[in-house]
């Protein structure tokens, strides 16, 4: 165990010849690096949700590709392959293992796992940058409803945001999606607010979103995830900000389970709802996301079981239903595009439509 | 620790003179019956939520009075308020402990323990009697809906109920509210499943609803808080039964935070939600429910903190998220009138409307 660099979840390390990651299984009580040094080592960690979050098990994974053509260039194929089983529903990871596999697939064995190791650091830089230019993009909406709040209640306004899960640079290359256009609200001295979702069952919310909130002392409240729709009808949520692990041609946002329903509260008490979402994570094949994305099923003692501290400091799980309770786990749910205001992406802010979509992918090309 | 007759949670024990009340704090772990002597017992019990549940407060506050008055004859007033204060939400207390007083306050002082206590089990006899009612008019609904449905697909067909919280016979002199249909459904032969919420934070629907479910072997999966919008868009839900803490003379229904979220969900996807309740719920002076009910804000540690046995089979509390995180802990949420189907009551099913409201007032008179 050693700390971690600041506000960075994932780095190759070249003098240790390794990926290192903080485990986020153990956050918020332990700050443990990891460090992976084989293809299996990362598939495991990606499986586990030791790294999680779209943009970050992509990186992950093209990381993986060249921890195992390092040792086995013969592998490329293989490594594709079986990291892409790992977590169905995010897009990224398969635009990122097809990125790897078209760039690498005819180089000569020399070449490859040298190059392989410059790509997989290019898609985390371009990740970090992408962010960088979401949280820009994000900060003027934010910034124009604060405008827009104070005129009408004051300077001591705050401006209230309800984010759903972890959409933070804990899951990303750098900034987050979500929560980048709140650093830069915050570093843009703007007094915001998050409403944080705990987001059961693997309580991203509660471990890793407030966790990284108060690293940089922005203010937060945590919430359990049945509680937003009361706090929007009383006003005090003045936007939402998700992120998204699958977008689709006609805007629907496929993310972590229950988004949908912040969705259908925010739209009945006509608050703002935003996604905030590298290009990576638009699949421009799939049409209908309630139909075509396939939602992941997990483990039932995610639901079953809580992890958290004892009060001696010690992790520890405890079971909170009868033994034997049957028991469903989906983890993502498709909010409809309807129920979207807007895509915020590194290429700017786009309405979640057909139309917004494709002008979205002509700016790509 | 003596086990409790099957299916009762509350029952005054005359050879012992004292009221006895299933420890709900307790399960599903264990079944530990306690004996509550005084009137500070009684109102312990309900601000702790060892009996909780709004017909259940209601009774278990009539038999506090009677336990106060039994020693001091003078109590009666004193005894009405500080069980007032208890709990702010439910409207059944307020009106249990109005019908006490009221038939008591003109009593001669040796009349009115005995008169106290025979009111106390009347008004349990009667909830008992209009939870069994709602019962048989629910089952109507699940009929037809059931008929409905295997028409469409067939004889293997089984009906879908999702319900949140915990509004059966541990909430109630018997049956439940919303589970009172179900009960009813699974003695007629009718094949139901029921999905349960978890019911963040004090998970009663993990702790207590999927327990009470297994007691009467009624087919049940539990799911988080967040799964039931993604299950309805997927056709696994043919009706949501809840209870109702308030409803309004509009019929706005107060009941367990979330509640709102589901009937958000239930609307976008044309499936019937109905609230379940004794006309003692129904808060004629209120109209706007969003405006007018009290909703309770209770501690941070239920939100931060989680019960459950480890591995061991001991209760234990676990921390979840980072020591120090400020939390926001709503109790209830108001569902819009416009949002639900119908109140099913003892005195049968009526629309979520002033109208409704009016005929089911015209009922009680």
């Amino acid at each position: 165990m050693s700390s971690a660099p600041q506000q960075t979840t994932l780095w190759y390390d070249g003098q240790d010849n390794c990926l290192k990651v903080i485990d986020q299984t153990r956050l918020p009580f332990e700050v443990e690096v990891l460090a992976l040094n084989t293809l299996e080592q990362a598939a495991d960690a990606i499986v586990s949700m030791k790294v999680r979050g779209a943009p970050l098990i992509g990186i992950t994974a093209a990381f993986g590709v060249y921890l195992s053509v390092r040792t086995d260039s013969g592998s490329l194929r293989y490594a594709c392959e079986s990291l892409l089983r790992t977590r169905p529903t995010a897009v990224n990871l398969r635009w990122a293992l097809d990125r790897m596999y078209n760039s690498l697939k005819d180089l000569p064995e020399q070449q490859l796992a040298p190059a392989a190791l410059e790509l997989a650091q290019r898609l985390l830089a371009e990740d970090a940058a992408a962010c960088g230019a979401i949280g820009d993009f994000g900060l003027d909406i934010l910034t124009k409803l604060y405008q827009q709040k104070r005129e009408l209640q004051g300077q001591d306004t705050v401006l209230n945001i309800l984010t759903h899960c972890n959409a933070g640079w804990l899951a990303t290359g750098a900034w987050g999606t979500a929560l980048a256009p709140v650093y830069k609200a915050k570093l843009a001295g703007l007094p915001v607010h998050v409403w944080v979702d705990e987001t059961r069952p693997r309580n991203q919310g509660a471990s890793l979103t407030a966790w990284e909130l108060a690293q940089s002392s922005v203010p937060h409240t945590l919430i359990t995830d049945n509680a937003g729709g009361h706090l929007m009808q009383h006003g005090q949520v003045d936007i939402c900000l998700v992120g998204s692990d699958r977008t689709t041609s006609t805007g629907d946002v496929c993310n972590k389970i229950g988004t949908y329903l912040k969705a259908l509260a925010a739209y009945d008490n006509l608050i703002p709802f935003y996604a905030a979402l590298p290009v990576s994570t638009v699949d421009f094949e799939a049409a209908d996301g309630v139909s075509e994305i396939p939602i992941e099923e997990r483990a039932a003692d995610e639901v079953t079981h809580v992890q958290g501290i004892d009060d001696a400091g010690q992790l520890r799980r405890v079971q909170t239903s009868h033994p034997g309770t049957r028991v469903s786990n989906y983890g993502f749910d498709v909010t409809p595009a309807r129920l979207v205001t807007g895509l915020i992406t590194e290429l700017g802010v786009f309405p979640a439509t057909v139309q917004g979509l494709l002008s979205l992918k002509i700016q790509i090309r």
